[in-house]
């Protein structure tokens, strides 16, 4: 069984490499490598699964996720520029990939290793990520 | 491959088990434990999984799927108290996690064995749950 | 110009009227009379026409809205049954129409009198009301 | 790790097989047999696993896989009969299920060897396939 | 006051004029003007004015507005070929501007006078129409 | 008669006053102040209102209107920052409001004087603008 907690974030964010030349950046990375950033409505979902705990009928209490999801994504990303004022980021290209990719380490990190987790990245209604630690 | 039929049902509940007290009850489920219940939307996806018969190129006719979900989930559950009015729930807290359970039941047993079976339910828009029997 | 602030709530509620018979309430009002209630995830507009303020581009800060819906109609209605929690309702049908005029009122009062008012309500994703006062 | 792009297309179909009277057509695909045809806004999302590239950042560019719909599907589908105009669906009933084998043949053909592959198909908001070639 | 309710449709359409040339036709409505049709599915929101009735709550019961939807605009135009199956369209271009005039027509010829009326009609996800008579 | 076409641009952006100090723009714009920008996915509906032209059965051709929205709008903010990019706004808050104010006047500019116009703007799911011009 999995369960799944929505929530979303807006930033900021520029994809580039420093160590490549603007005509690279620009080739591959196209209108995303606007050096002045331009940005997106992220949309997240947290995917966790494990057993119904009989006690409760509950797998996780969502409103624990709800939170964590708070403090460990949108106090970090939530009207931030990703390049700028995220560490995270600090050496990694934000592409909805590697977005993912950091969201799920944070999330795993502080998630009792009891459970599994997936995460489910929306950057635009037409793009999307699902990653789950493999 | 897998077919998906979606459907919709309104209904009350309240989550809370009668051997704890109020104080326990209001711990852990919150304002979900309104002794004069609340309610939802709910959203129902249904996911058959099978292969296309190659006389009608369906893996399954969904308008079965539709009149299976009518009787077996909307005619017991829509406009109805999940913890009064329905016998599934009358040992049972009713959270997302174990109605997801009981609708993967009623319609297992429905269904033929030779399709397999997977349900995803939305509380909220926030609030999803999968299961499929395992 | 008319700006917007989106929220949700979450209640139980029952159609009928105690002056009625129950043959006239079930005429009338079908499985929306179920005496044991359903519910709705409950989806609202509100939207606020003015002009925009020159110093600082907003026709008014939409956080204001956000928090004087929670106050208003959140806090009241989120998790409640109408019926029984809510004194708005006392005396009052709370069909989605009803529910729309209420809300609207309790806006309308704590709203400075130099901006317009409307609501916009979904009971269900099929059934919408809109109501500016009139 | 998986990404996705999401498309539409818009096409007239009619289910049914020729070999069949129309009584037994009628019996099987209902209003489907229409034999002036009806239509659908078809939703496709493209779904690619495989590992990020560590330079782009990117699983692949998205956008190449925009520009595959557009060629292998959008420019063959969109705005087609497709029991008419489709050599694809000459001697094949396009039913969902079909339309879905049918794009996941087409772009697995086109797409490296090295990437997974499925397809999600929404015929209607109610009515969903899957496919990813097993 | 305003009440809505949303429903569905799926037809063929193309859009043409016999009295025009295959060159006209194709500079003007372009791939619209497939002469095999292609399709869409329909989403309309009927949009119904007056007064709250003090005896139910109600501006009018949306279910005989969903009643009316399903005889008078599903029974004609679901799965069906608006320009070879259905009359209304004989002689008139099925333009998502002319089918919402046409079901204005049509719900205003059953619809009590005392109500106003509006339609708004989603063609695609990115092309909508909103008609009152007007 | 109202017709709409929607479309979407993603697009990074600061709230602040440049002739106010910090704790000011802090005070007004909360984290909207951001120094290092944040973004959205802006969703865009352009309404224009007009009389059916019965010779082709629109009241405007929707492509024309795509195109418009792609030269007008798309092109100068899609990708981009708006405070850094976008001479509109080299003295002009680009919050939602004025954002939509500035696509009206481009749109205006642009369209014939017959049609009457209208925007809508989605900065989030939640934040919505309408602006005609009054």
């Amino acid at each position: 069984m999995r369960v799944c907690r929505r929530a979303t974030f807006n930033a900021a964010h520029r994809l580039y490499r420093p160590d490549w030349s603007d005509e690279q950046n620009n080739a591959v990375f196209g209108k995303c490598n606007n050096p002045n950033y331009h940005g997106h409505n992220y949309t997240l979902e947290v995917w966790i699964d494990g057993q119904i705990d009989p006690e409760t009928g509950y797998l996780i209490d969502l409103k624990l996720v709800k939170d964590l999801i708070g403090r460990e994504v949108q106090d970090r990303f939530d009207h931030r520029n990703l390049n700028l004022d995220c560490t995270e980021f600090a050496n990694l290209n934000p592409t909805a990939e590697n977005i993912a990719v950091v969201i799920w380490n944070l999330l795993r990190e502080k998630l009792d290793s009891k459970y599994g987790l997936s995460v489910k990245l929306w950057e635009t209604q037409n793009n999307i990520i699902e990653y789950d630690g493999k």
